[in-house]
């Protein structure tokens, strides 16, 4: 497939899902977004499960994407920017956090959905990792921190900011607050306080 | 209603949701599970999206059951204890997490299901806080923690513990581990650390 038509019919699944939600949406609708015969689609993609999959896989390399622009500087302005990109809104996807949280619902009930969660979460995961790791080597975070667990915890804080944002729309910047909080009591060694300039509060 | 015939349509929703999801279950098969007809359902829930409201009220006072019966002992042992019931699984309701993620998701299409959201979140983010200012009136916590933001931040927390558990199936040990770092170099006060037997690490 030309990556043309995979962006246009990718773009088609996302408009579609944002008006019919995720349980509700159909192959024909998505064809009617996308200007194309149900029939052509599933020349590209079998089953709708097939489609909402690659549709997964694109959402993430955008995902991904934006991290990477995210991931520069020091540690902690590395640390920073990356929470604060996986906690905002695409601007032309407004939608865009509603869609992910279904889709983490639907992981129980398929491996395939599941697979898609635990990529995910290796990389955020991964990502934090390094940073953190970098941060001791270069003598800004404190060697007793944990790296492994600490991008643990950031991985699933991060998960928790989009949930509620999704679930209760409740502004976020109390919680971004603390988190900054937390990244300067718990990991910024004892003598590079210099480096809380970046954080807030 | 009586409180029995309540309780008997609360656990075969329970059931039928277990077996079918959320999206996907129908008034026909709660009416299968509880043995009723789906007659005699209408007759106390209009439709299925009432019945749904219902059975997550149903699910908020179990859930705050859980949190009173673990809101004992000093501020640190009440707030390791309340986390700690946020985050494990009803013994006799493996599928209370799915169905809880999947209501979340269901927030942004739903103003009844939102409106239940927030009084959730209200209710976790006051206790957190009530823990929090007790600490802080009886010595145990640092006066300059904010109990508001703290609580913000424990309430976004415990959910994105439940959101990555469901979604990811990962184990939580690592997280609660540096939940409890979190308390012991965040929130208590200096001369307390005496408090912090009662965190792990």
């Amino acid at each position: 497939m030309q990556d043309g038509t995979r962006e246009e019919i990718m773009r088609a699944t996302y408009r579609a899902l944002c008006e019919h939600g995720y349980a509700d949406v159909t192959m024909q609708a998505i064809a009617d977004e996308s200007g194309k015969s149900t029939a052509a689609l599933h020349y590209h993609y079998d089953t709708k499960r097939e489609l909402l999959l690659a549709f997964l896989d694109f959402l993430a390399e955008s995902f991904v994407e934006r991290l990477d622009d995210a991931d520069e500087g020091s540690p902690t302005e590395r640390l920073v920017s990356v929470i604060e990109a996986t906690l905002s809104t695409p601007d032309d996807d407004p939608e865009f956090g509603t869609i992910v949280l279904e889709t983490k619902a639907r992981a129980p009930y398929d491996d395939g959905f599941r697979d898609h969660q635990l990529r995910i979460d290796d990389h955020l995961h991964a990502r934090f990792r390094s940073i953190v790791e970098d941060g001791i080597d270069e003598g800004t975070f404190d060697p007793a921190v944990d790296p492994d667990e600490t991008a643990q915890f950031l991985t699933t804080l991060v998960g928790g900011c989009h949930t509620r944002q999704v679930a209760t729309g409740r502004d976020l910047g109390p919680v971004r607050r603390q988190l900054h909080d937390y990244v300067r009591t718990t990991l910024l060694a004892d003598d590079r306080s210099a480096e809380a300039e970046v954080l807030t509060g």
